[in-house]
């Protein structure tokens, strides 16, 4: 099926603007490149953690603990907030800087890893993007208070002014985040997933960082733009605005709690099918669902997205998946629900075929429907 | 004095378009905050090496060994490269990822850490970008060359698709970089330098990754443009280009010649000011120089800058400083030699007010000539 910006039918991710064909085999030559250079930690008397490859941190044996590191994008979320500041006056940065941090952070502890150091990497399309105080203001301000709900300390960073690469009045947003796995059971790269398993979900706060081309195509075909008043009488833009659940506090938790993951999943690009993310052949079925951020909910019903095509680009209301031993289910959502945050038994880890079956939707997504590797 | 672009005059940093007095407040204002949030390291049973605030990296006491991280930006020199490629037909990116990775571990040693993991950070103006088979390959195959080079594992990284964020057929590149210091008396963070010291200088390839905004600003004199011809006969364009000099093996090979630096400076942005970088009331003075790399020599000239502009601005032929026990000087330029990077013992550190001599040029800087923290 196909569309055109302003008119009817289903908008895809692709036809939002992201071309996976372009950008995959690159990827592929650099994760094979990035693979050879492991032997180099070999030569400082450490390993890799291999199954960390292709996980969403990457993980090495210093000897006494684990240690995780990453980089993450925020994407083109702070877009919206330039449109939306534009609309209201009102600046956005201090939760776009939340968005930033989660995307690293919330990456970071799917290993098992505690987020010890946040690195800040701010390229504007000029020095002049600095010059808005109140919006510098926000951005800074964000960015420690998100700090401190993850409890990492704030290292530094890089200010770059980029005119000619970054365009004017725009900022590339991006995190590097170091932690340790400490002790060394906390890591969760998959080798203790199994049938069995229970499911748990964390919810979203709404869109979170991952499906804006997706929301911001959108727009052009809202009269009303990003002023648009959703159900609950949130304008479509501020909505999609809210910042992103930071989970460490919950993994960390979990941990004091006596509960250690065996795997966990960052739910962002490709929808649930990240709950697919593990090699294993194992089946998840899903038999309760969380509830479905209104945000979600409107993008799914004006891109005409069924249910399938939905789920298989946004979180649907799933920020994060646990999958824990099944005696700790209700364990992980008292947490998480102590903590603020919502969460949910929503199923359990099967022996079977590689596939997720999410039963009150009538779908199924099996391994040709993921390839990240 | 003033100049406009194509006609005569000197060209200073801040005419060629960086204007640090709109980033330094925002600047301040994130030192700040990340300064606040150390503490949350105690609650992890950790501290932060409080020297390292204001140092290249970031350095935390992990208990057995110090952690080091950082993420660094390449900055606008992929411009230059892209602008070479329209000329020449050829791809500069295997060098531009060799700098890119240079731009984060070169910093990350000034500390005394032994660097492990990278993580890429590729963000593109659009999805097409990776279209160009030839440009992406060299991309990957310079940054595992670096690793290599490093003995630094690629960890992974993020090459995510920002149109509307970073421009059309660009690409905003930086790395992250982790390690450790051990043993933990590695750590160099400025407590051991003082007078006496020796201060070697290691060689530079030609302009690294600072000051390409005044290079670039150059072209606009040239009637060649890129192409000119410098006194070697290599053009402009291509000498620019020369891949930024990786020190770590430098840094690794003198700890197993039972060298230890007292402090390094990484000679990036400020020129030689970078060498007034620790707070401590010292005086450096220089009586040997490092050869100038023709094509800085040449934007001296054409810029029209006297000496001690060119020096605040540039490397002129020194891309890394180590500080070390005066006994240890020769053996850092033996060390160097060996591996193939030239070296020399350039001068000293002296007690007196906090300044920069550079005798054979009659140079002085003050402590008001840099000002970081």
């Amino acid at each position: 099926m196909t569309s055109n910006a302003a008119g009817a039918g289903t908008i895809s991710y692709e036809q939002a603007g992201v071309n996976y064909d372009l950008i995959d085999p690159l990827k592929v030559a650099a994760q094979r490149a990035a693979a050879a250079t492991a032997g180099h930690l070999a030569g400082h008397g450490f390993t890799e953690v291999k199954a960390s490859r292709g996980e969403s941190a990457y993980v090495v044996d210093v000897g006494p603990f684990y240690l995780a590191s990453i980089v993450e994008c925020l994407g083109s979320k702070a877009l919206v907030a330039d449109e939306m500041g534009k609309l209201t006056g009102r600046s956005y940065y201090a939760g776009i800087a939340q968005d930033t941090i989660a995307m690293a952070v919330n990456d970071l502890i799917t290993v098992g890893a505690t987020p010890l150091v946040v690195q800040a990497y701010w390229a504007a399309g000029g020095s002049d993007w600095f010059g808005d105080a109140q919006r510098a203001q926000a951005l800074v301000e964000g960015w420690k208070k998100a700090c401190d709900t993850c409890g990492v300390a704030w290292g530094g960073g890089e200010t770059p002014a980029l005119a000619g690469i970054v365009e004017g009045g725009r900022i590339d947003l991006a995190a590097s985040c170091t932690g340790i796995i400490q002790p060394k059971e906390r890591l969760s790269v998959g080798d203790r997933l199994g049938a069995g398993d229970a499911i748990v979900l964390l919810a979203s706060s709404g869109i979170h960082a991952n499906g804006l081309s997706l929301a911001r195509k959108l727009v052009e075909r809202l009269p009303q733009g990003y002023m648009t008043p959703l159900a609950d009488g949130s304008l479509y833009g501020e909505a999609l605005l809210a910042p992103t659940v930071l989970y460490s506090p919950v993994t960390e938790a979990l941990e004091r709690a006596g509960v250690r993951p065996h795997y966990c999943a960052n739910v962002t690009g490709h929808g649930w099918r990240k709950l697919l993310r593990h090699p294993a052949q194992l089946t998840y079925r899903i038999d309760a669902l969380p509830r479905v951020p209104e945000v979600l909910r409107f993008i799914q019903q004006h891109a005409q997205q069924d249910d399938r095509e939905a789920y298989s680009t946004l979180n649907m209301g799933a920020g994060f998946a646990l999958f824990v031993d099944a005696a700790d289910g209700q364990k992980c959502v008292d947490v998480a629900r102590g903590l603020g945050i919502e969460a949910v038994v929503a199923g359990r880890v099967e022996a079977g075929p590689k596939q997720l079956l999410i039963e009150p939707l009538g779908i199924r997504f099996g391994d040709d429907d993921l390839q990240l590797r």
